[in-house]
């Protein structure tokens, strides 16, 4: 598996993700403040994986600056504002503190490190019960599509959609991955193409309105994806693209599914009608790497996200099981 | 209108498509080898304006060059060999060359020059009528989706889908067009965004698979897309994506419609089937304006078009009336 992030004591080893695929760059730091900034110019991004890089952050920070712990957790929880396990993670960490306040500084240290393995333990175990519950929804020699990254590199182990499929193919059930792109950041040809070569798969690279052809002409087998957050009735959030995905295999009777950790389940949330989308600058749309594609006075829709409703998805790959339409998640599971 | 392409007796000055947005440059020569060459580099693009290009490079071959007249037409050909304007446009050319062979050389160059402008003002007057008959699909305030360029820069007038949607915002029927990007090459956000701020005409870029996004939010009222190739039954070949779309548009029950000269009909063709669909370089995905995206000795699925079936089209707009499924095209219409 790559090696996306290493902790010890005293410093943080991690992959420099922008530099993908050209080159495989690790930032080495026991500066907390370079973390961040790392998660702000992502460098190091994927929804756990970010949670997992500020808690360790924590760590770092606290044994520099162990009268410091506030600014600490501030300094990070303002990295990523939208990112849901990177509050999660920072309110972990500030739990354990909290129990232990006033102890002695390395006793607190040899706490808060704990916390932040488990963290990372947790998602990395996550993933490999996702991966295997995913196993069932394939047939032999399955051809699948996914959209953007949920592998090693967006989560603390082999990955979510992408860990499903990687151990399918180990396991024979895939034969063929096709790469949605994903526009505007290319997480498809750029991230999840990486890891697809470095774990030998077969895979080919597509624009994403080419995916619609790709089923019409009877290639695709089943659709994967992961999910950022989904609410209790089944509608998943999801990067945008992938409600058009989940149309389009639903036209086509191709199975369509997502595979996430149950924690990205909100049982506050009824439906999909309360996420809110949030809008991402044009810049991204009418520039790339720093070049100009086309004028930046023009006017650009751009939602980071769709919501794909529940009767859309044929079913949710998760740690605790894989789910049916219609879906009753039970906090218990 | 935007002066695309203008002929006189000494020259063609033509507008260089790769540098717009940004730059409205103009290419101004006597010599049929820089045209042959503009159409190759996509400076001059759009199978109407290719076909209308080269016949005005015939002519201005031809004077400096009237023996060569076999050259001239083979060197043309030879720019791009899917392009069915072109060889229709030379065709027409060659007749009226075989027509005259023999004769003085500037009663010759006359007809040449005649003909040329003929296929110019046919397609101008072509528009026009596709424009007019294109008023009826609309209720009044309509919001437009379309993909890739179909107007001005792609015809000897005002455009085929984007001539339609121009049309019907001066007369109050639109009110707000949806632009896709059209990955890979741009034309939608390159220059479909720079004709339509020409006209004064709002709009808003948005990347190709967000347009499921935005009919589900219900900003979108109707698709309109031009066509490469029409089949007789009606499927219709266009840029890679359109098919994504019409079964968006049919899930969501927004119409769908297909603007395109009569001429685009093949007759020869029973249905799309038959079109043989051509796949583009894996350079054009992972590299954008020299600028490279991602590896690339990943491979790349990349089909230049795809087909819509006519029962996902709602209607064929041309210049000699529009017509419903089921198809009946009757080549006398």
């Amino acid at each position: 598996m790559l090696n996306v992030i290493e902790f010890n004591e005293n410093e943080l080893k991690f992959l420099d993700q922008t530099k993908l695929p050209f080159e495989e760059f690790y930032i080495v730091t026991d500066n907390y403040l370079r973390i961040a900034e790392a998660i702000e110019k992502l460098e190091v991004r994927g929804a756990p994986l970010i949670g997992i890089a500020a808690a360790y952050a924590v760590c770092l920070g606290y044994r520099k600056f162990p009268t410091e712990f506030k600014v600490i957790i501030k300094r990070l929880k303002k990295t990523r504002p939208t990112a849901v396990n990177l509050f999660w993670a920072l309110e972990r960490m500030q739990n354990v503190y909290n129990n232990i306040e006033g102890s002695d500084k390395d006793i607190i240290f040899n706490e808060l490190k704990k916390e932040a393995i488990n963290i990372h333990l947790e998602d990395e175990e996550s993933c490999n019960l996702i991966a295997e519950n995913g196993l069932k929804v394939f047939e032999l020699n399955s051809r699948v599509l996914t959209h953007c990254n949920s592998g090693s590199l967006a989560t603390g182990g082999i990955g979510t959609a992408l860990g499903v499929i990687s151990n399918a193919y180990k396991k024979g059930f895939v034969e063929f991955v096709f790469v949605d792109e994903t526009r505007p950041l290319l997480q498809g040809s750029r991230l999840t193409a990486f890891e697809l070569e470095k774990n030998g798969i077969p895979f080919s690279i597509n624009i994403d309105s080419s995916a619609g052809y790709l089923m019409q002409k009877g290639v695709v087998d089943i659709v994967i994806t992961g999910a950022d957050r989904i609410a209790k009735n089944g509608d998943s959030a999801n990067k945008i693209g992938t409600y058009s995905l989940a149309v389009l295999a639903n036209y086509h009777k191709i199975p369509f599914y997502i595979a996430a950790p149950f924690s990205t389940i909100d049982m506050n949330i009824d439906s999909g009608e309360k996420i809110i989308i949030e809008e991402r600058e044009s810049a991204e749309i009418n520039a790339l790497k720093n070049v100009q594609l086309t004028k930046n006075s023009y006017l650009v829709t751009s939602p980071a996200f769709d919501v794909t409703p529940a009767n859309l998805i044929d079913g949710i790959i998760t740690d605790r099981g894989t789910f049916k339409y219609p879906y009753k998640f039970n906090a218990k599971n």
